[in-house]
């Protein structure tokens, strides 16, 4: 008898800098795991060794001005390796696949942001991504001064964490027009609220998604 | 009274390895700036810093499999780049700008070699450059073993150059497909025949298109 082998989930955390990406993944990871489920970590920009030159290459601050639809090709350019060579081998072997952003960031960023037209992304996602899409988005929401304070604390500033306030302000905004466009595959969390809090949201969403 | 700039000229040299155009760019050159005209001599991919790494993470071997889609936003970000930091401003401010490759290349390489959908391409185009194109491209042709033959001698060889023969066949059709399409702005050279006979007809199309 054939066996069907049950695709894994395609999971992704979003939000600005200092929204508490990081533990949350990790928690999702361990929740995961506890259930004997395996799990591949990874991020965007990122994920594979060509996709990481990509990153270093996006995230370096420089003194030549930075063309905002260059940056846009580049972010995608990483996304199509790191969706060829990782993300979907890793999900039709049964594997959950858990990101540190992914196309959110990208509207966000670079549409919200840097004010590069939505409908553009959207036809670089299709050429991309044609219908592929996250199973489950969170969405860790900060105000972006307090969000900015943390991330400052962590050290050395990367080209996007260099921006202006209200340049994450845009980003804040653009996350929630994509949450508007897709309401069904947030969950948006408060990630100022207390850790406990935040995580038994998180853990109880996430026991609705493996079951159904 | 005011004085109205004329724009500097946008002119490309394309072909596949070993057809010559570093000859003819520098000849192209040396005619423009015998003429007292200011020349820009650029590449792509390349032409500024941070389009010049994309290039190297474009043409260095590597052991991961390279998406071809990942590749082709790869050379439209180095693009967007390099139009908008470099190839626009000196036009705008009179001067001539060399190219050796620009979008056809694409066409050829990513369409014609990889077999990406040309549509596909023409979307990014247009993403990109608008209605932006070449004055004048020069297409030199040679027939891929004699010009793959030549590259060898130049020794080690970028991932491209690894290509199979065939790839070169169809590079070079790619090539012939955007002739078609376009024909007023090509000057297909038969690289084979003697370089002063190459010369000769370059030298004549040119003298045209400055007048005009």
């Amino acid at each position: 008898m054939r066996q069907t082998l049950k695709k894994g989930l395609f999971i992704t955390v979003e939000g600005i800098e200092g929204a508490g990406k990081t533990t949350n993944l990790n928690f999702i990871r361990s929740i995961l795991e506890e259930g004997g489920e395996e799990v591949l970590m990874t991020r965007e920009p990122g994920g594979t060794p060509m996709a990481e030159e990509v990153r270093e290459l996006l995230l370096r601050p420089r003194e030549e001005t930075v063309s905002s639809t260059a940056e846009l090709l580049l972010m995608f350019a990483a996304r199509a390796q790191h969706l060829e060579q990782k993300i979907r081998p890793a999900i039709d072997r049964g594997v959950h696949v858990l990101s540190d952003r992914f196309t959110d960031a990208t509207y966000a960023y670079q549409g919200g942001g840097r004010g590069l037209s939505w409908e553009m992304i959207h036809d670089l996602e299709k050429m991309v991504q044609a219908d592929f899409k996250p199973d489950l988005t969170l969405l860790l929401r900060i105000d972006p001064e307090a969000g900015m304070a943390r991330a400052r604390k962590r050290g050395a500033l990367d080209r996007f964490e260099q921006e202006k306030l209200e340049f994450y302000f845009r980003v804040q905004e653009g996350y929630m027009k994509r949450v508007a466009e897709d309401p069904g595959r947030f969950l948006v969390v408060d990630a100022q609220k207390s850790l406990e809090d935040v995580q038994a949201t998180i853990a109880q969403e996430l026991a609705a998604k493996l079951v159904s």
